[in-house]
């Protein structure tokens, strides 16, 4: 437990905030006026609890907190998927972000205990979902935001908003591609994954470009990395900072072309986002960049008070 | 050995023609008029003889083939690798079909057996190359051919010739990446690989329209099949077919962008070869249709005319 409180103040605790992932969970014990007050955290994520169960982790992480009993609790993230504590069935596009807290399930225990719902796009032609990322979007957008949100990762998620609704969004396995490519392809030969994997150099920046002025050019763009080194025209030490600008490029090329370069809310973290920022400012996107953790808190924080404002 | 004489009468042999790649070995026992008398193969490709050597390999085979001692020997593909027999350097784009056996190197042992160059696009903004598929190109096309030729398989290429000249190719790593995606990413939920992986049914067809249709979209195509079955509008079974129809279709968009339907030679082998005729065909390409291993032989049969024609 890290002690927030000396540093914001003894603000009273109202309610806790939890984002459950799949491998991660972090928890915040916060003020009625949504500040986070101490917190939480540790690896048992879903796939942990799925064999040893959900509520002795939750349990074990209030107490770490000082949470009082009976404290409301607030959940974003895996921990409603089908295969988490219990699901909270998917809202459908178009949907509004500040009705977000109106479709969170209760679970059957004692106190006031909820799981806020991810979004779906129940569409034949461009099926996607998401579940944890509506909380950061409802973190970082006002109730009139218009525009894009990047949020870089495994699977990258672009989200088109109009006034404050979820009109549509795409899930890029950008991240994924990466990982299997390098360790698993003929690739593997190529790039030295065991080095800096995603620095803003030159071999990132020519990928990112090779990638731009060929859209659709992915899989021989892929053997062209090879090539190169075959060739003598590139070195092994290379081959990831080029690896991953070619296909960040490609994922860019394909949002630019449906969407071009609008208001952009970029939720990132560390190495990855820097390299997001940097490539989506050259394209003329106009970037204000947010902390991902920080979005979750502050979504959990709003559809927290929306729900139990009154109470506090 | 098969004896092939039988079915060609009792031609007399006047050579020996090798297509030696990284995991198989082929051999036929041919005729001046370069039709193959028998032929003998084997798993011996490079892989195998790296750490077993060359020579006793195809001494091995010529002795299955019942060649007489001293028949030259003409050999293609990755047997001429650095990492194979002895490297044959490639010949560099622009080069001329017709003069690839200038390119051969001869092994240093008694007899007379050659090894044919690659071809390199030796340029740094698109480097790529090809050791084997110019021999299959030699064998496909006439002197003044003109069009393009597409050999799908883990490393698909297409190559652009201009009056019987390799002006440009390109690689794509499309069956690759379906072998890695379908394995090693979270894909692998969502295809049956020991299923029939690729069928030309209508889920196949689908994904090859999805691509077409968005040619820069594959990093988004891909998480969306997942999230299609997720949301219940597709089928686990019709995974491996639509991912292959993803990829396919990706590599297409990419060619018709860059080329236009032009006059095609298809150099295919069983399904996959047929999955690609289709698709071609319903692109507007005028595919003629090779087969593979016989592209080989004719080509090892033109350059060996070529090298030995006179003392047949």
């Amino acid at each position: 437990m890290t002690d927030l409180a000396r540093s914001t103040g003894a603000a009273s605790a109202a309610f806790v905030a939890v984002d459950w992932g799949t491998s991660s969970f972090r928890s915040w014990l916060m003020s009625a006026a949504g500040e986070a007050i101490a917190e939480s955290r540790g690896g048992e994520g879903i796939l942990h609890c799925i064999g040893s169960g959900f509520a002795p982790v939750l349990r074990d992480h209030l107490a770490r907190l000082g949470a009082p009993d009976g404290m409301p609790v607030l959940i974003c993230g895996m921990a409603g998927a089908r295969q988490g504590w219990r699901e909270a069935p998917y809202l459908k596009t178009p949907t509004r972000l500040e009705a977000l807290h109106e479709g969170t399930i209760r679970i059957d225990a004692p106190g006031d205990i909820r799981i806020l719902p991810g979004i779906a796009q129940a569409r034949a032609d461009r099926p996607d979902v998401m579940r944890g990322e509506e909380t950061q979007l409802l973190g970082v957008t006002e109730p009139d935001f218009t525009g894009l949100v990047c949020i870089p990762g495994t699977h990258s998620k672009w989200i088109r908003i109009e006034q404050g609704h979820v009109i549509e969004f795409s899930t890029h396995m950008t991240g994924e591609l990466f990982s299997v490519i390098s360790q698993h392809s003929i690739l593997a030969h190529a790039v030295e994954t065991d080095g800096p994997s995603a620095a803003d150099n030159e071999p990132f920046r020519e990928g990112l470009a090779a990638a731009l002025a060929a859209p659709s050019g992915l899989t021989a763009l892929l053997f062209r990395l090879r090539a190169a080194q075959l060739l003598g025209f590139e070195q092994r030490a290379d081959g990831a900072a080029r690896l991953s600008g070619l296909l960040i490029g490609t994922e860019i090329a394909d949002v630019l072309h449906r969407h071009g370069a609008r208001p952009l809310r970029l939720i990132g973290a560390g190495q990855l986002g820097r390299l997001y920022e940097a490539a989506l400012k050259a394209q003329g996107f106009d970037v204000i960049v947010a902390d991902a953790e920080e979005a979750s808190r502050l979504g959990l924080a709003k559809a927290a008070i929306d729900i139990w404002g009154a109470q506090f």
